[in-house]
């Protein structure tokens, strides 16, 4: 297997946009492209969600390839649902790391606010497996990570506070990023009496609905910053079919074969973004990744050992809460924070980070990969 | 490159089903699993274009992981309208070539018959770039192949008889095979004056509506047919950018990246499936492949060159056009069709068949993807 590098990077502001799919896409390419050198591109791989749903637009491969004049190198969309970028990178890394190609570029993107919140609902729970009742009978993903909460504070003695320092801490995150779609400085206080979405999810607490794109350039030349793993697992897409609502499955295995293919563990990570759909997500990832035990991850917050100058610093670009998430741009969107957080020019800059993690989730576990770069040190 | 051999084939019968995207999928699924002997699968590929916005249903990898009881798997749904299936089995294909993974489950699928006509076709339009005024305007896919069949004609003394000629022997192949959805027997005077759909093209030289799937298993193991080459190619997805109607761009780069990857030329090869979605698409394609030249097809389809017995018989499973084309199925279900040839126990068997191929199309162009098979003689 050769060596992968990320060579470029580019991102939209995330929030809402009059721009369509391809618009976004096209701006987070041509920035990503820019940075990188302008280098010949052996091929594209698209992560994208609702598209089709939402947009009518599907073929959006073969679209960018056409609009950045790439001549007719081999285009693919990839959907995993809310994994659909991280998907789509990973099928990037293995076609250079195999040597199928020398220099790739990979977008995400989805454009969401058009809809009305309803329908918007409605094409979320695509990502669900209908052939059951769950989501006919009135199931969300809200709905379920909702019920684990419950659990959770059950089980291990959490606080609804613990659920809002997530929020918080991405929050204050994202006032920092000027890419994020939310920035207004927030308080304890208000996301703990924000409007209850599925209790004990608040408003605060639920990632928004989303336009945006991010784009990466990798390539087999030994420069940038080094992909030293890449997993995809998966798990069971019906919340009847999960063992332990307190463990996401996939994450768990994606994250052991990934620190078993970089070789390195989870106390060796410096900066990590993972997949905050809502704020128990985030807390069930920090244990699933490896960061802290089983049923302590709302002590680690607790204690600030997820902030700045903590243990590791988790979600500096403001997370799926903060910065938002446009299902298909977010697995790429952690990749850029990670990236750019290893070259030393983050937003939150973590002093010193030279491994960091991105972790993308799909469904209630439907879906997860795992990625970790290293970055030449600083 | 690590060898790719095709060790389990599956196909549901292609037409109208009460079964969900899931159960064909799954029903495909467990005859390939079953025809190779239940291997150990390390990663499950899934063509689909329209689940989300015809049956409201994405994630299919993951929900095919955990219905066949495959483990926490990788699992990954590619699209390229109509060339999915094709996509899907590129990369299974890379997968396995470079040693990531050992077994590999491939499958297309597709349900559309639930939906009225005119849904269905406004889904199939979100194969084209709808920032343009292209579709919004009213063009249709069996629009552009009208267009380009009239211009074929007057460029190249086609007749209207020429086109009918196509749609006659595909028929005439689907009356053999029992999973063909058209298998009633019909006369060229029944097809030149059937109900005119975009003239010169009538009802029988149109793709129809259909639900189905099919599946392979393929396998670092030499056994069983190998693929000697895999490509895939892009192409300008609006009509107002491609440079010349007569020729697919895309279909002939990414033949000539497969030829060159396999070592073989257009005359070596014995029967092949190729992406008759119109009868216009197949002549277009029979000389986009190298098969006859440019301008040509149309005498090698009235001199019989592509029946049993001729220079190389093409679509002996009925093609899209009398098999049907289940969208997202349509590039596994070619696939089946050659494998079996080279098992020397397809419908419409070519005697001596010991190379095919399989051309999957997207769009009006937007993709290709050609894949040679070599089987051990007969």
């Amino acid at each position: 297997m050769r060596n992968v590098s990320v060579i470029g990077t580019g991102m939209t502001k995330f929030g809402k946009h009059e721009a369509s799919v391809k618009s976004l896409a096209l701006a987070a390419c041509r920035e990503a492209l820019l940075e990188a050198g302008s280098p010949k591109v052996d091929a594209i791989y698209v992560g994208n969600f609702l598209g089709g749903l939402l947009s009518g637009q599907e073929i959006i491969g073969s679209i960018l390839a056409k609009e950045l004049g790439l001549g007719p190198i081999p285009a693919t969309k990839m959907e995993g649902a809310c994994a659909s970028g991280g998907i789509a990178f990973r099928h990037a890394y293995h076609m250079i790391a195999s040597g199928v190609h020398e220099t790739v570029l990979v977008v995400g993107v989805e454009k969401m606010t058009q809809a009305p919140t309803n329908v918007v609902t409605q094409a979320i729970n695509s990502a669900m497996d209908n052939d059951s009742n769950e989501g006919i009978s009135g199931l969300t993903f809200p709905g379920f990570f909702g019920v684990v909460a419950n659990r959770y504070m059950y089980e291990y003695g959490a606080g609804e506070e613990h659920l809002a320092m997530v929020s918080l801490k991405n929050r204050e995150y994202a006032m920092n990023n000027p890419k994020a779609q939310f920035r207004k400085e927030t308080s304890l206080e208000e996301i703990m009496h924000a409007r209850p979405i599925t209790a004990p999810l608040g408003l605060f607490h639920c990632s928004p609905i989303t336009d945006g794109a991010a784009a990466v350039v990798i390539t087999s030349r030994d420069e940038g910053v080094k992909v030293i793993s890449s997993s995809q697992a998966s798990g069971p897409p019906l919340m009847q079919d999960i063992p332990d609502l307190l463990s996401i499955g996939a994450i768990q295995e994606s994250a052991r074969q990934a620190y078993s293919q970089a070789g390195v563990g989870p106390n060796d990570i410096d900066v990590a973004e993972l997949h905050d759909c809502f704020a128990m997500t985030e807390i069930l990832a920090i244990e699933d990744l490896g960061f802290f035990e089983k049923g302590t991850g709302w002590k680690a917050i607790e204690s600030g050992l997820t902030k700045q100058g903590g243990k590791v610093p988790i979600n500096t670009s403001g997370g799926l809460i903060s910065r938002g998430h446009p299902i298909g741009a977010t697995g790429i969107a952690q990749i850029v924070q990670i990236v750019n957080q290893l070259q030393g020019r983050a937003v939150n800059q973590v002093e010193g980070a030279r491994i960091g993690l991105a972790q993308n989730l799909g469904g209630t576990g439907a879906y997860s990969t795992v990625h970790i770069f290293e970055g030449k040190g600083l």
